[in-house]
């Protein structure tokens, strides 16, 4: 039998009701044939309310009790599915990351999977059992303990299984009927994907568009498993939701494939600092190791003098990093300059900036694209603040109260809301 | 280090706060020298919650699913308490059934003990943990399945952990402070008993004394495992509460130690049944089939005719169980009937019953308890209906309006006002 991986997140499984609903969709695919690995989150605010009692009971808590106690919630959910899919005559059974085993490393509320043996839930499949509902989120240490995969963890699950199981697909139900050219919120002109590469999905995703955890696509690229993400309250067909799929799958695409915005980004620049080999280094360890989300750095090229005692070149350094991350960085900063580590003559923050950027893998082979991106932002006289750029993404940081506009801006620019 | 056994129930450990103050009374029998195993039940009202789910989801539920999923209350507050231990400074860890592992028989729902390999938790004090966390009420198959053991299941965990562990005693922690000689909303002469024997106990349990469950009294007088039933809301210092032990080590006892009654009995007579070989195993045979608890037997001798059909000796069979199921025990002798499994000429059922029981182990060796008991209850003009013995408990069924009235009149008939 083919097997194909359907994985439920909490608003999808967040009551009986809609456990059932779920679950018609399984029995829908054992009916085409399937045998179906079913991964599960926790019913929605269930994780939360038990990370509240782990908080409340020891703020400084012990990793390895927290996993025991927040993986309880996917424990729940897997057999209640299993359960609902019997008494509509589908012959499941749940599974616990300890069964499977879901093996894991040890490093607990973070790990990743080591190895996930077939042999067990291959053995119910031989015994004529369609579905395995597998908890998703978490796993086994190699000392037997529980371990959690960290958030989002149950679409890694569910990839991690299509690539141990071989499946045909993995179908990722969620709240949103696909991948969207850009957020429908923000522009009515926002048009579903049919097809998306996992490099574009990765940058799409990275980049606030929280439909997939980047961990999960990640994987899903890494042993090329076929994603499909789609919409557990719609009607659901063969053909529904975006296909998340290798760049070879996509035959011709477009040259920009979305337009992603992360809202509530800061501008952080270090206003004069030496200009030295190993300057770099002495801000961004610190910023790490204040588990600072460094995302945007430029460096200016500069030629004026430090100060008298230290002659030669100086430089800004600028970095963009999460709005509520600030005060950490802003102390991580302070601390290197009290320290001796790093000098600078100011810190200036702005925390009214946003990020939006252009994705696609077209790029690769269109000149132009960074030119026709500012030329359209300037045509609406949206200030740019920093660039940056990779293979396949261009992103700005601009004024937060453009976003919106420079959204729409660019997705009429590169005609996104016309399907190719 | 010797070991202790303590257990806390689902009101025990309700809430955070609760969980926090069961936790100090584990530290104090840390520093008083022990190595500690708690079992753990899940929050009040958690196991309840998932059993409605299950029940929801799928009437006739899979109890390999339905133990998956009521298991997980026990996890959670195993992990919490763990925390909650750490957070004081004691080096504690939870276990899962399936971590120790607790190996039970497949009989899902109300699986057995086979085994508690010492090992695994035996390596962690070892290690230097003072603290193993035990989720309560939950083992593993030798499918690798999780059970349970059944409503009360912890109480016989912790028993069988004492044993397992050679435990020096095995603590049970409740809402109650110990065993009464009586109810003590019945009369306020009820009075706190110090010690009371196994073989008493499980009278009294089996009796609606609800603060043991029958089945970890069974197996603690098996394995002569001491267990001692105090309060978690109190202070509890090493006097307090009840001990439950083996009968040599109660010095003098009295004659009876208590008063137990069970209010919603029913009595049911089968008037004029064939008197033959077989006649009782035709009877009981559909009501255990139909799940009929039957209590008190009682057998008429008879000389009367049967019928004209028939000719030969009848009798009377009157039997007793609890109100709720007086609709299925009816059923069951009507379909009995209509079958031709037996015949009987009336059913008489009257719900409006209750039992009032003296248990003693002093009993063996005194004559005239019997008669002092229907003496005192004559006395009072209470109407006995139906007597049952054992060797050290004499129960009567009464009208219930008269209940109790009975318990406070045979309290003060025994002295039980007074210690011994």
């Amino acid at each position: 039998m083919p097997i194909l991986v359907m994985k439920f997140g909490g608003t999808s499984v967040a009551d009986l009701d809609r456990i059932a609903n779920a679950a018609e969709k399984v029995k829908r695919e054992v009916e085409r044939g399937y045998d179906v690995i079913v991964i599960v989150s926790a019913m929605s605010g269930k994780t939360n309310e038990l990370v509240r009692w782990v908080n409340e009971t020891s703020p400084f808590y012990d990793a390895r009790e927290y996993d025991a106690v927040v993986s309880s919630g996917e424990n729940v959910t897997a057999g209640l599915m299993a359960l609902r899919l019997q008494e509509m005559g589908v012959s499941a059974r749940s599974w616990q990351g300890w069964q499977v085993p879901i093996n894991t490393t040890s490093a607990h509320g973070a790990a990743r999977f080591e190895s996930i043996p077939r042999e067990n839930i291959d053995a119910k499949f031989a015994e004529g059992f369609k579905v395995a509902v597998v908890a998703g989120f978490q796993g086994l240490s190699p000392e037997g303990r529980i371990t959690t995969l960290g958030r989002g963890g149950s679409d890694t699950t569910a990839v991690a299984f299509a690539a141990a199981f071989e499946a045909e697909r993995c179908d990722i139900y969620t709240d949103v009927d696909g991948i969207y050219t850009t957020d429908p919120r923000i522009t009515s002109k926002a048009r579903k994907l049919d097809r998306i590469s996992f490099e574009e999905m990765l940058e799409l995703a990275s980049l606030g568009a929280k439909v997939l955890q980047t961990r999960s696509v990640e994987l899903a690229m890494r042993y090329k498993v076929r994603l499909r993400v789609l919409s557990s309250f719609d009607e659901t067909d063969e053909t529904s939701g975006t296909i998340v799929c290798d760049e070879e799958e996509i035959m011709e695409s477009k040259v920009v494939s979305g337009v992603a915005h992360s809202r509530d980004e800061a501008k952080i620049t270090l206003f004069t600092i030496e200009d030295r080999p190993g300057i770099a280094a002495a801000i961004f360890g610190p910023l790490a190791d204040a588990g600072v989300n460094v995302d945007m750095i430029v460096q200016n090229i500069s030629e004026k003098d430090y100060d008298d005692d230290h002659p030669g070149a100086v430089t800004d350094m600028t970095f963009s990093c999460p709005v509520d991350q600030v005060a950490r960085a802003k102390k991580a900063m302070e601390e290197a300059k009290a320290g001796g580590k790093i000098n600078y003559e100011e810190l200036i923050i702005d925390t009214d900036v946003s990020k939006v950027s252009v994705v696609g893998i077209g790029m690769r082979s269109h000149a132009g694209v960074a030119a026709k991106m500012f030329q359209a932002l300037s045509a609406d006289n949206i200030n740019i603040k920093v660039i940056a750029t990779s293979e396949i993404k261009i992103s700005v940081l601009i004024d937060r109260r453009y976003m919106e506009l420079a959204v729409q801006t660019l997705h009429d620019a590169f005609g996104l809301d016309r399907a190719s």
